[in-house]
């Protein structure tokens, strides 16, 4: 059967994934929360990425920079110049559109100059214009010019609010990469190659978020820039393009819902040499969880020209010195934690008569890895020693309550691959039934070998 | 050997723990980036949070909920009122004090009439005028009336900046939890008494941030909140006071630098029974690591008034139906980690011309559980296969530079607990050299036992 969005957005919320951000005050624009579910999910995949892509790479290292920075890095970087959307409003219920999110979804591919991402605003007015391009909201045809409308979100630190106090949450972990490089190559004394992975919240004021938790304001990234030596760029780039897939992959997305688009030469962004989309299938269509990024010396020569600091990498074997190329193979963890969700769900039928919710999580992202169930509340000292046992090494869920099938179906919703019942022979032969959530096959195992049982199904 | 502030930044500094923020643009007030050894002790940290404070309690489930919430959640928590400081300027060379910190720093306490922190701004007026305080910068005694500066962060979502657009970066993470306590109590099927515990960023606008990372302006929290029945709230109280306690301790951190303050009754702000601080003794003085609070029904009953919902616990044995009593055993992150770093440093005298600087961290908390060290470059394969085996499963250093000495002082310096030399023999007897880095005593292990060893070794 297929899945919708909304079927998807239902369990979230009625299974503790992800609730709507202050909800009893009526929610903030699309802003979302994580709940116990949800949490411990979203942190199995930035465990998982971290594991992947710092801790067992010869390569990587981590980093954790701050959200608030010296606004000379946006500056240098860029953001404060060109960081904008094209704004448009409706004259006459004063709706708010991006002027390039209206003509693409009005106007056909093949009858636009370009892609929309570079055209400018006269020509996108003249578009809007030749197409006599209609209100989404109103029908009516009445628009404002467009006008450009930055994407940093802007707060004053100190006292004063005068615009030297002026500072901006970061749109991009990026640049708390980029001005640690030297820190980092120089303390951890790192050669070239070498990358610098960071886990954290960026925000971005979205004119349209939308679409559950894919596009919104605040959202947190798997960052990795990996700095190379100019001319093996193209080699690098390649690696991270495969690298970034098949983690995806060994995550049990499936190759069907993943496509790759390399970009043609005149989407690129003037720094870049070449960027690939890795895309996912939602049940929206397709979405981009990854834009890996060849990005030259951009980065690290703006920040020297603004910062008057030298950030070239000295080769010491060769006395060679040059501004490293940047790689950058980065991933949305919102974006990714919502594929796994979505690639998980299925509304299986068992019979004629009966259909289960089930969410196929990789047993590395399932946020509980095991739910232990007393056959009778009787046995419930019994069971909660395993819990405790158990729960030592990993999440594990205790439930009690209603017939075991029934729990059976609750552990399915939230993904948890082992079921373990405890039941009146268990006191006597030492013995458990470990019911596996996918194929529903069920054997018994002595106590004794469950934990090493689960920590081998569950490995990464 | 005492230690100083000032050893433990330059050393935090050197390590790659941590470096100040944006430091190519002359950092930005007192922000701090976590290095790449730093991201690691304080990942350990939280993740040793996490496993004491959710994952093995039977009580407590987790949340991740947003930094951008619903302004009505300040209205409702009091914040938009009430968190205030009290800011005094010099007229004179126009520096800018907080009034409480300038009469605390200039006043014995004896000869104040009470806690400053319950002054008004009058009383504080004139005390500053009798005691003729002098400007902490310029030295004269000429300041300005006590206005209130608000410490949250404003910012303004979507397009245009009007003061319905007006929203705030939390200042604490615990109304995150309030707001959500009603979705997890029924999404999660929890009977009172249970906790939700929290990881992460809040922001406070302070006059003066200071001493490294212990006061900054971004930082993250370690909160948990837990809901109780009324009249169960002493017991809870104690409960989570001696858990708190218990956690620092059985990290390493010694009683004698750990100070557990009740707070006098007129310290307590209105909503709270009573309030603990431990602290710790970090080289600049007592710096508070925790504030366990009694909160009652505050706020919970703030935010049903506010939000009008319901938030009112049923308790379906007997039909009972009440507001719980929420206890908030919270620590903070960055102040921890902080403490953990001070609490390991050490400039150990070995001889009379030899000394070390170690970090004796506990070992689940050492950025690298151990470093693999080839005795020659010759042995680099043999040696990077054991680094692969054991990257699997933690963080491991690998290093072949310079002389087996040099290596194991610097992985001391970096607190690894277990340096592993391979050696010419390694190849024929299967066994590597282990060295403890706070005994410096040697032991010779076959590889294959290895992981096990060091698995049970940092365990917690």
């Amino acid at each position: 059967m297929s899945k919708t969005m909304e079927q998807i957005v239902n369990l979230a919320k009625q299974r503790g994934f992800i609730f709507p951000g202050s909800e009893i005050y009526g929610g903030l624009a699309n802003t979302w929360d994580y709940g116990p579910i949800g949490v411990e999910l979203k942190n199995n995949v930035k465990k998982a990425w971290w594991k992947k892509f710092v801790q067992e790479s010869p390569y990587n290292v981590g980093l954790d920079a701050s959200i608030l920075m010296n606004p000379k890095t946006w500056e240098a970087s860029g953001h404060i110049t060109n960081f904008n959307d094209p704004m448009i409003d409706c004259k006459k219920c004063k709706s708010r559109f991006r002027a390039d999110k209206l003509i693409e979804s009005n106007i056909p591919q093949e009858e636009l100059p370009g892609a929309v991402d570079g055209l400018d605003f006269a020509t996108m007015e003249q578009l809007i214009e030749a197409h006599q391009i209609a209100c989404p909201e109103c029908g009516e045809h009445d628009f404002t010019s467009i006008r450009q409308f930055n994407l940093m979100f802007k707060t004053y630190q100190g006292v004063t609010e005068t615009a030297k106090d002026e500072i901006y949450l970061r749109p991009e972990t990026a640049q708390g990469i980029f001005v640690n490089f030297k820190n980092v190559q120089r303390t951890m004394r790192k050669k070239i190659p070498f990358g610098i992975g960071q886990v954290g919240k960026s925000f971005r004021n979205e004119i349209t978020p939308g679409n559950f938790t894919f596009r919104t304001r605040e959202f947190e990234q798997l960052e990795l820039e990996f700095f190379c030596k100019p001319g093996e760029d193209e080699k690098w780039f390649q690696y991270w393009r495969t690298f970034g897939y098949e983690w995806l992959k060994s995550l049990n997305v499936k190759a069907d819902n993943l496509r790759v688009r390399d970009h043609e030469k005149e989407e690129l962004p003037h720094y870049s040499k070449a960027t690939t989309d890795i895309e996912y299938l939602f049940p929206f269509g397709w979405g981009e969880l990854s834009s890996l990024s060849s990005r030259t010396d951009y980065d690290l020569r703006r920040h020297m020209e603004v910062s008057g600091q030298d950030l070239q990498y000295i080769d010491q074997n060769n006395n060679e010195r040059y501004i490293p190329y940047v790689i950058e193979p980065s991933l949305g963890a919102d974006r990714v934690t919502l594929a796994f969700l979505a690639e998980a769900y299925e509304e299986q039928k068992i019979s004629d008569t009966d259909t289960r919710t089930v969410l196929h999580f990789h047993p590395a992202l399932a946020p509980y890895k095991a739910s232990i169930l007393p056959l009778s509340k009787k046995l419930g000292e019994e069971a909660m020693a395993i819990y405790q046992e158990l729960a030592k090494d990993y999440m594990v869920d205790y439930d009690e309550t209603g017939s075991i099938g029934k729990r059976y179906r609750r552990q399915d919703e939230i993904g948890t691959p082992f079921c373990i019942t405890y039941d009146f022979d268990s006191k006597t032969d030492g013995k458990v039934t470990v019911r596996d959530r996918d194929t529903m096959d069920q054997v018994r195992l002595p106590i004794s070998e469950l934990s090493a049982f689960i920590k081998e199904k569950t490995a990464f």
